[in-house]
């Protein structure tokens, strides 16, 4: 019951357990195919180049900057959390100019003050976290594309947190680029990052078009400002999983396997039932913390649905509190980074875990950990809470 | 039975169904570490970096080679077949003075050859591939360690396609980086890299230090020339592995199962077993071939023991002999690249595929898809080769 990974539904572990294939088997492309449909309605897109990358959701980010920043243009990050700060690390290391704003742990960016930036900094590509765990907070993204086509600037966000458990409108908001990761809402394990590219995007892609020598054949031409990543190079990517079907990496298939069953499941249940049964049991989880007492972190009204950041009590040792929760009772909730590290506890409600009989275990648990450690709390009040929020939803 | 990825072991795809913990669980880091000394085993080497990079193999050849190289230094690639192509072209992209050296397709380097490019080029690195799918060539690594010493270069090998079915000495001889993937001899999915590094790449690595903006602390100074890449960057990935778990990707957990598994089986059987039975498996298949009458492609003594490149034969169809074996009898065999496209079969005996059944299955498939495509081909003499083979190895 963390800040993810988290425990995966059961039948995307069962999928990774098929048989192999080749990687040009017939099975294994038409699966390729697949899996992009089913990831254009995870990201509610009609974008071609929605495709996985292979490695962790920071192999999804990596991609996406390294490969619509060429070094020297100018990029513009709002940090609210840790993840806004690994956006502009991985911009300064692509060698890109990068401003930041920031703002004070626990909010979001208004509007103004994201235009205010763009205006003034007038960045070739906008990187904004949508859900950063770090302070759970879910950054409002639907002006965001327009005011970047208005300024010129490409629009790429990082949705590793939030996607499959908030509102995510890829076309419908003018996202230029967006990554994720399995291992939060959509219910997998870390290890594989679907990826999304409008045609703007692709077509910046396209300009610095390369492909590797060993398979490169006469007239394709490499352009000069090709991408400073083979492994990241989203032209060849897109090219491996396209028609061409150009040798680049090696598929990992257990990981599609699993990529696909996450997509499948969350488009059988229904992007807007999945939303929703996420914000049920996040705020049956909030309502179940409030009611042991104890507060929480941040601006309240803009976390995402599926974490919250639970204040620690003075009175005990959060980290002692945790153990016993793991040792005790199986279960596992997180601390954070940076400023908020030993001052919160992040409680998650994410893909599989968004369910009642997981909220309410966590809360009994919780509320009997602290008792032992000596802390007041009252009794039964936080599964109560939530009860009632689980209640309410199906009335 | 291709050239990789290959049908896994069982128990490797069983592994993959484990419930998911959370990535600093005390489960989880002690099965890290538990993997990092199996791997220890797999290459031979008591480095204490040895851990695994969450992506395809390709991963890990970039992971090393940006980490090692810093933009502008000399690389020596000796390139003999598509995976040195692919080693200049990463290099390439990191910016470094690339030097190649070439010999044909089907041949490996001489040592003296290998010397007297070294000796000349003087590089900060030489990149060579161990093991080249492409052409099947096993390229003699144990006095290459040395040269590389007595002429100050790092000695980096990329053995993806050779590791487990062909001997592999990384400390006996002198190896200072080595990558692999799991979807050849080791049996599983493609997906993880294993990689191990010496004291001596360990050095220059460190010597590129950088904490990432996020999760930095006072005194947690950068280096100049830090790598350009955040989610390659293998200093960061010491840190996460090591004892002070820096949070950096979140490790790909169910790829870490599947390595774990890998490695296990491996070990469990023998190091010495394992190879021997490639080493069996595949004089089968050559012999099994040859018994159809059928050329082999390349410097058959220099082989690696896994894959065989077997000359089409003038009157039938390459692709549509390939069709006909996966879609009558579910068998999949490759073809190769560039030169060699269309030329040859490159059928493998790796991992849970180096198997007698396996092999005279394929043999036999083989021969009857043949006659089937208008070949005229001896009765039976594939299987019986290959037959004989084994029972000269059980006696």
């Amino acid at each position: 019951m963390g800040p993810g990974p988290i425990s995966a539904y059961p039948s995307v572990l069962r999928s990774m357990s098929a048989p192999l294939v080749g990687q040009f088997d017939p099975y294994m492309t038409a699966l390729m195919e697949e899996t992009q449909e089913l990831y254009r309605g995870v990201w509610s897109t009609r974008n071609d180049a929605t495709l996985l990358v292979d490695g962790t959701s920071r192999a999804g980010i990596e991609a996406a900057l390294v490969s619509l920043i060429r070094p020297g243009e100018r990029v513009l990050v709002p940090v609210f959390g840790r993840f806004g700060h690994l956006l502009a690390e991985i911009a300064e290391r692509a060698q890109a100019e990068v401003h930041t704003i920031e703002t004070d742990w626990g909010q979001v960016f208004p509007v103004s003050v994201l235009e205010e930036a763009i205006a003034r900094v007038r960045p070739t590509l906008l990187a904004l976290v949508q859900g950063d765990t770090s302070t759970t907070m879910n950054q409002p993204l639907d002006e965001v594309g327009e005011l970047c086509a208005k300024h010129g600037a490409l629009f790429y966000t990082d949705a590793t947190a939030s996607l499959g458990g908030n509102p995510f409108e890829a076309d419908a908001w003018g996202v230029d680029a967006a990554t994720a990761g399995l291992q939060k809402c959509l219910g997998g394990p870390s290890g594989s990052s679907p990826l999304t590219l409008s045609e703007r995007a692709l077509g910046v892609i396209r300009s610095r078009r390369r492909i590797e020598a060993g398979i490169r054949e006469d007239g394709d031409d490499s352009a000069p400002d090709f991408i400073r990543s083979n492994y990241f190079d989203l032209g060849q990517i897109c090219d491996y999983w396209g028609p061409r079907r150009l040798n680049h990496h090696t598929e990992a298939t257990s990981m599609l396997y699993a990529a696909h069953e996450c997509a499948r499941l969350l488009l059988q249940e229904g992007r807007d039932a999945v939303i929703a049964r996420h914000r049920v049991a996040g705020e049956a989880m909030l309502e179940g913390v409030r009611g042991l007492g104890l507060g929480v972190f941040g601006d309240v009204a803009h976390k995402m649905s599926n974490v919250v950041a639970v204040e620690i009590p003075e009175m005990v040792h959060g980290d002692a509190v945790r153990a016993s929760l793991l040792e005790d009772f199986g279960i596992e909730i997180g601390t954070s980074f940076g400023p908020l590290h030993g001052r919160v506890w992040r409680i998650g409600t994410m893909g599989h875990n968004a369910r009642e009989d997981a909220v309410l275990q966590t809360l009994a648990a919780l509320e009997s950990a602290l008792r032992s450690h000596g802390a007041s709390v009252p009794n039964g009040d936080g599964v109560e809470a939530a009860r009632a929020v689980f209640r309410g939803a199906a009335a």
